[in-house]
């Protein structure tokens, strides 16, 4: 078994060798930007397949929407770098609001944050196996199977080994999908201005005249491409993983992912208006594209596997993102302390498991459909997005360093236009799954608060002065009974009435018999034996053993005066071969678990070890 | 919760409320007799079913074949009441080898009355399925879900609930079953002999002549008619659940049981032939008979209820009869002690379960088909039989007593035709299951030679003599160390201290820290409390608290050349709330359970009770 678990996870770390895992620019950029990249698998499309409408002419829209998209991705880029610089501890938008807007505010923006990363691994994970199914249409019907071998088997195993091995084996499928998205989109565009065609035939332009409709559409549209923007917070949650001086190389790093984000993002688009391409069942539209270009050889099949591993790595994303953060919430006795210990490898363990449950729960229940997923997706990102920046606003104002007019006018702006996205995807999106997330981020709040008055009133509890501490150890010598309850005259008996005797206290026996015979030949062994120590015997008329010790032991409770505490002394059977275990009752285990509920009573286990 | 228990089990017993549950003779005939007797509504069909091969004429043998079984029917009965005669405590067959063959001989029958009873109960179950089934063809496919309603929601519910109960439930139905099937008989015989046409049609008197194979057949299909005299050995199982004088009522019942089943077996044998019926998938040929002989009005589902009732009840007598045997073995030590314990209803709870839960299994493996039981169903019983008058011969032949020369005989010839069907059955269906049985006897004895040892080396290891006793008592005082594995300064840790220090012994501290940072502040308060109590303080390189402590136990008991006793003092958190539960790690209890597995390690644990 340990072995095994050696094999799986690694030999354990230290505590000191933590410090060694730090990762370079040129490794960061792979492992937070692969979320934020790897939208460009299913952003376009998600435009599209709100506009391909049967009955409406609603194409045309799409170039319009895209544009919004990037305008929108220059702002967040352009502000959210401000938030590294601001908060270069990690923790994001939860530790930043923590600090100047309140415990709400935090709060808000952390259940957003949960639910995004959740959302990131169940979408990511399930888009990746749509990408694989749609080179290879056998394996259709199989996607929640797939995508629960990759959640357990391999993401799951390789960040309990730790981030540094993630990393190595995380950096290079990234730079693969750039060059392979970037070469299509450079030979799509080639051939585009050599086909004898129009660069965009006029079916990709149409659109009918605006009305109510068509701007719910082109909302919904735009809310759905927003989901590509989902993933730019990661790096400013994950500072302190990244090299000295941190700050500097992530927002270097940031500026780097927006750039490539806004270049592919913009050439596929671009390519789909070229191609007219509309949504197809159980074919992304990034594999149509691919065909188109390449035709079904090998680059096609290198863009469709590079984009699966991509999508695969954009759930790593998330595992570089949410144990840190709960591990912040832990310290911060928000979620269960236990989430912020490190385990074996230095990872979050817990977090890490957290994570990949939730996720595997979400997939499930939503059959592996990404849509439905993507629906709840992008609300929690921009809500975030939102508090983040209206904390940096009120920091600026109060800190007025230099620079600080910039600053603040350009997080105002970026809290506004995030704060716009939030309302509209709220809205447009409200019946097709946003609600869940607007009843979830409340409910997350409400169990955020609970955890943390328990901590609090536990270790109100829990305080003592030294003082006080003096003063209970200094007290009257305490007194103790000790009852022994005993079934018979046996070794295991003697034993027992030795050790209670060698603890301080008043030593009283209880026998228990179901049987007149049985309780005639106990008393007169009991009475050659001649012991000094007094025995209550009790019938038990329903021929249970538990039940009385328990009825006893309240009547003691309710009379005690002179003693301060009453401690029980039960062995326990160690069998000598497990499945001699099966041959004994579990009356001891039974009565130690009942009997340590109950205020006061000590419960003390003597175990006696079987030969054989 | 527990009123539930109350509403489907009732009140509990007192141990004194025992004595009432007695059986009159016309109520235990009901009770143990519903085995024997309801074999009759597949018992016939079996011997047909076995004959009736495509590509042979072998109808004929049916009579032949229905004599023999007849004839053995009459011999195992007059032998059989010996047994109750020598054997008043019950037990049968086991109790009877057991005092006069030894213990394998005794193991044996044990085994094959075990497999005989779980067998029983899927074999009775199941075959009242499907007399239902036949009545109503709706319900074909649900057969299994039947027989799982049926043995959990009635069976395993009324015989908890205990034995009286039981007999007011369970004894009318066999008094209309067996009036149905007299009716039944008298009208079919009434007819045949005012019909016009043969009382016995030739092709019921077909038979090709005799060759290897027919003799096999034949073999065969008696081995399957000797399936009807299962149930024939449970009244002599369950004597001392009759009215005094016992073991006369006894005889009398056995005698009317057998006297009943004798005839009924002969009239629906001579029925069968005389309308010459033939096995048809999904319909019984009880079913079909009464479906000829009184069309399908009610009088024919009034046949086919009462036969499923009384296959229900058959199931019954198992429940009479197994729990009560394993009760008796297990005082001897053959199996596990628990199943000997009387529930609170005073009936064998354990025993029960387990015969449910057995059974269940062979239905659902089996899936509810009777066919396949069958098979592995007469050669325990036979077994049994044949070890029972073994039994007996030695116990004449030993006691001498008047009558024993007649006794002896009679004995040694059922011994020796018992003995006989064993062969035949072991041989002719060796491929068809009875091989399952005849590998589960050995495994079975096996298994109750093993505990049996288990139990005398326990005993053996747990016995002390009254001098051992006292002297154990009576040596120097013995010293005992107590350790307190602390995480902090907390009102816990001073009250898990006063405990310590009030129990005789000296007290070590044991602090383990995973932060530099955190060790100081702890040194720091620790200081200032200036308590005289040793402390050690370990670090944790790998941040786990349960491994440091079972490391310094273990060196503790190494090294312990002064300390009889080790104990561990460890706090246990009692929440307010259950959830709060789950913001704790369970540190606690891990490390007790892996304490006590440890020996000489006596870990007490102190509850700390949260107020909120």
């Amino acid at each position: 078994m340990l072995n095994f678990r050696r094999l799986i996870i690694g030999r354990p770390l230290r505590t000191e060798e933590g410090g060694h895992e730090r990762l370079p620019k040129w490794k960061a950029l792979s492992i937070f930007s692969s979320d934020a990249l790897s939208s460009v698998g299913y952003g376009p499309e998600q435009i599209i397949v709100t506009l391909a409408i049967p009955g409406m002419i609603a194409y045309g829209y799409f170039g319009y929407a895209t544009m919004a998209v990037m305008a929108l991705l220059a702002i967040v880029t352009l502000s959210y770098v401000q938030v590294a610089r601001a908060n270069p501890g990690g923790g994001g938008s939860y530790s930043i609001a923590l600090q100047n807007l309140g415990e709400t505010p935090a709060l808000i923006a952390a259940a957003s944050l949960v639910a995004d990363y959740v959302l990131t691994v169940a979408v990511s994970v399930s888009s990746g196996t749509e990408a694989l199914v749609s080179a290879f249409p056998s394996l259709i019907g199989m996607e929640v199977t797939i995508d629960l071998v990759v959640l357990f088997l391999i993401l799951t195993i390789v960040n309990l080994r730790g981030v540094r091995e993630s990393s190595n084996i995380f950096v290079w499928p990234t730079y693969f999908f750039i060059l392979g998205i970037l070469c299509m989109i450079g030979t799509g565009i080639y051939n585009a201005l050599t086909s004898a065609g129009p660069i965009i035939p006029a079916e990709s332009l149409a659109k009918q005249e605006v009305n109510w409709i068509i701007i719910v559409l082109a909302l919904r549209a735009f809310s759905n491409g927003c989901s590509s923007m989902t993933g730019i917070e990661a790096i400013s949650n994950g500072i302190p993983m990244f090299k000295e001086p941190s700050v500097n190389n992530s927002i270097k790093t940031t500026y780097s992912m927006a750039a490539l984000l806004g270049t592919m993002i913009a050439g596929i688009s671009f390519l789909f208006m070229h191609y007219h391409l509309l949504p197809v069942e159980n074919v992304t539209m990034l594999s149509q594209l691919a065909e188109k270009i390449f035709g079904r050889g090998w680059a096609y099949y290198y863009i469709q596997l590079t984009t699966m591993l991509i999508l695969y790595l954009a759930a790593n994303t998330a595992y570089n993102g949410l144990p840190p953060l709960l591990s912040i919430m832990a310290r911060d006795s928000y979620v269960p302390r236990y989430l912020g210990e490190k385990g074996e490898r230095l990872g979050y363990s817990n977090g890490i498991l957290f994570l990949s449950l939730v996720s595997a729960a979400l997939i499930i229940i939503f059959n592996g459909d990404v849509e439905h997923l993507i629906s709840l997706y992008a609300i929690g990102v921009f809500l975030s997005f939102t508090i983040a920046q209206s904390s940096l606003v009120v920091k600026w104002k109060k800190e007025k360093e230099q620079g600080w007019i910039y600053r603040t006018a350009l997080n105002s702006f970026g809290a506004f236009v995030t704060g716009i996205v939030v309302i509209v995807i709220a809205i447009t999106k409200f019946a097709h799954g946003a609600w869940i997330v607007m009843f979830f981020i409340p409910a997350m709040i409400y169990i955020f608060k609970e955890v943390h008055k328990h901590y609090i009133t536990t270790a109100d509890q829990l305080r003592i002065t030294s003082e006080e501490f003096i003063g209970l150890l200094e007290v009257s010598n305490p007194k103790n009974l000790i009852v022994v309850p005993i079934a018979g005259i046996t070794k295991i008996v003697a034993e027992t009435i030795r050790y209670s005797k060698s603890i301080g206290g008043d030593v009283r026996l209880l026998y228990i018999y179901t049987d007149e015979e049985e309780r005639r030949k106990f008393e007169e062994k009991w009475e050659r034996l001649n012991l000094n120590i007094p025995i209550d015997v009790m019938y038990s008329p329903y021929r249970s053993i538990v039940r009385p010790i328990l009825g006893y032991v309240s009547e003691l409770e309710m009379h005690r005066t002179i003693y301060d505490y009453i401690t029980i002394v039960i062995p326990e059977f160690e069998p000598a071969k497990w499945w001699h275990r099966l041959l004994h009752n579990q009356t001891g285990w039974i009565l130690r678990t009942l009997l340590i509920l109950r205020e006061n009573i000590i419960v003390s286990t003597l175990p006696y070890h079987f030969k054989e």
